[in-house]
């Protein structure tokens, strides 16, 4: 059975345009595309056989299936060639029990997919490994593309520069001047990318990006590309699979440019079709209060949107005012029954603290997300029985500063209520053993209270 | 069948000593102990049906099977009761086929086992996992223990936090005051744990938690505690498994300390022996020339082995210049005809470098096993034509800071011959187009090359 998938118009324009073409809005209303795929021919094969297939596929060898994205390969990107992928085993990410912090929260069927525990450190793999691979068997079809170029402060740049690099193929970053931490630029350096640092701001850099990939020679690799979405939507089919085919009540997701929340919908949506499940979860998104157009609009029931601009947050990846994708998200939302939470800077700092100590080491995103889920569950909105699964969008070692500053005291604006401080001391093994007394008489109340 | 396993000394002395029970050294030698397994026990079940059980339970979701180190529990710790099991899905991590990297270096058939793509970023929570779950059954026994406590400025510091933190267990690190950076201070601060900085240098904490642990109720987590071995072991069998119980020619992995390549051993020995494989591969061990006491010892065969005061490294990690595991260490390579090559602070820097260019991102301990590799290559030592597996120890993104010295040009005494800076340029589109062009160019030559 040939299974087929192509762009159509978000907006239900007319036309359908090969995934190899060099094209990211529709020509006709300049709105986003998204991926279509043959649900006809993929219904040829039941539902069951799909399991079968997957769980057969799942982290197994044969090269490129064991993968979390190509295990779902059909469903993805039918037609490409398995020599033209570029995969480094992304996705199937522990979906971890978060026995301790679920018992703190209350709600102890509580599971943290942990998408930053990945090749690159953050979920931005699952939809990269798509862009790189599609653009391989573009080149091997014969279209002439000379790089891929993005801009980007943080993940999507340590994706496309990895996954370029793994393919032999030029990766372009544009950066704001001044405005990248060291963190944040060593990624991409290290694999090579060509990385400019432009003088102007983020929006600048995005502004340039879209001019010079007008060029169909320089790929664009921003979310605005729907095939990023193919890839990440398998974070849903992963989650539903980790339960052995059971859909959880609810999964809360960190959101500023909103393709994640979208690409975890579709994910859903085309396992209801397929009729691999047969209900849908519950979506809780949660924002930074400094950045909060969705939050605002929810509050409206969505009858408007209104961009705003975004203050200064911890959770950088997601200071984002004017979301590319917020049309896509609202659709989602509201055919999930979602709903829509926000969390100030001393709340998502103090949330990951918490979860800190259980064990987990998180990335300020996912403080966001914790710190929503506190509080619609202090709300009731969502009920201790429920099973809960919590997005983490990157790995906690890409913040290491930012957790250390929260620990010393030292971030601006935050009392931080469960600091850790080092404990000065000499040599000393009495004075060394009377401190370890001390410690566990605390922790001892710490964990009855 | 009933499956046990004990405690017994590393040189033959007497005496089998329960798991649960506090124990560190022989009792007569005072050297270290090991786990014997009763084979014999284990040879009830044939080697086929072995393979068909470790992979009905790879990466499954029966807890705590799906673990890389649980899923081997008979070959570990087979009496420990699965609610008192510590486990946050560690193990079972990427095998990274290096085909770019491999294509350079003329070894086709190079593999890199990411183990730093974990929990807690590193290979020591497959040996965390097991100590801490000990401890959880021998506290459920009723012995008294009210803290785990570790020597380290690193790795081990790290993974003893969070799977204590995750147990809800008090952990206790004994760090050297201002010798520490804040990027290895973070996760056991995050995680909760008693950070104690004393005034004193690394050997002087090690002597301190020597002696607060006669205390047996504070329990020794340093690597001189033999249950971290049969964790660490499983990486063994996991990549003969990632292989289709398959083993390749040789396995290259960095050695300070070497308990590390005693416990890969071990892992061989035991499939040998119970018969899921029929060969061994060789092993080449690398040290940092800076730190090289056993590779001075190979040059002599092995017939001395001399301990040395460590230079500071770039490979921070094994900066000993006194292994505790050595006996072990040259008993491993001796039997699997092994070898030990170095690498230079530039070797280790360039190597690391060449490899991120390819898509990976290592710690430099890694760029020590990559530069060795290297060498052996061009010696003729390793063939074209044999599988190479390397161990990549910890996530790179735990060294970021010195990633982006080495391309900035700010590693004192390195010449960073494989570097990638930022270009700075205005925000004009015709500017960039043309540095992208530039980049192109010179990529074509360089992969041409």
């Amino acid at each position: 059975m040939a299974y087929n998938a192509w762009f159509s118009c978000i907006n239900g324009c007319p036309g359908e345009f090969d995934l190899r073409e060099v094209i990211y809005r529709c020509p006709t209303c300049g709105d986003l595309l998204e991926v279509q795929h043959d649900v006809e021919a993929l219904k040829s094969r039941s539902a069951a056989a799909w399991i079968q297939l997957f769980d057969d596929r799942y982290r197994r060898n044969t090269y490129p299936y064991g993968s979390g994205v190509w295990g779902k390969k059909e469903w993805v990107v039918p037609f490409i060639d398995n020599e033209n992928i570029v995969s480094m085993y992304e996705g199937n990410s522990n979906l971890l029990w978060a026995d301790r912090f679920g018992k703190q929260l209350r709600v102890e069927d509580l599971w943290i997919k942990q998408c930053g525990n990945s090749h690159t450190g953050s979920f931005k793999d699952l939809g990269m490994t798509v862009l790189v691979s599609v653009v391989r068997q573009m080149i091997a079809g014969g279209v002439l593309i000379d790089a891929v170029a993005c801009a980007s402060t943080g993940d999507t740049s340590a994706a496309l520069g990895a996954y370029c690099a793994a393919a032999g193929m030029p990766a372009v970053v544009l950066l704001p001047k001044d405005k990248v931490s060291i963190a944040q630029l060593v990624q991409p350096l290290a694999n090579g990318a060509l990385v400019l640092s432009l003088d102007t701001d983020f929006d600048g850099c995005m502004a340039v990006v879209q001019e010079i990939t007008k060029d169909k020679r320089i790929y664009l690799a921003n979310s605005m590309n729907s095939l990023r979405i193919e890839g990440q939507k398998t974070v849903a089919i992963e989650i539903v699979q980790q339960f052995d085919w059971e859909v959880p009540d609810w999964i809360v997701i960190p959101g500023g440019n909103l393709g994640n929340v979208h690409a975890l919908g579709q994910g859903f949506v085309m396992m209801r079709e397929l009729g691999l499940i047969n209900k849908l979860p519950r979506i809780a998104l949660a924002q930074a209060q400094r950045a909060n157009p969705l939050y605002r609009s929810f509050q409206e029931d969505f009858k408007t949107f209104e961009p705003i601009v975004a203050q200064p947050t911890l959770a950088t990846a997601i200071q984002i005012g004017n979301p590319v994708s917020v049309k896509r998200a609202i659709r989602t939302l509201q055919h999930f029954n979602g709903v829509v939470e926000q969390a100030t800077e001393q709340e998502l700092a103090d949330e990951a603290a918490r979860a800190d100590r259980t064990g987990m080491f998180n990335c300020p995103h996912t403080g966001v997300a914790l710190a929503a889920l506190r509080k619609l569950v202090e709300r009731k909105v969502i009920r201790s029985s429920e099973r809960v699964v919590v997005i983490s969008t990157a790995n906690g070692l890409k913040f290491a500063e930012q957790k250390a500053a929260y620990h010393m005291g030292a971030l601006e604006g935050i009392k931080p209520s469960h600091r850790n401080k080092p404990v000065e001391l000499p040599a000393d093994p009495k004075r060394v053993t009377r401190a370890i007394a001390r410690h566990v008489e605390k922790f001892k109340l710490l964990v009855s209270s």
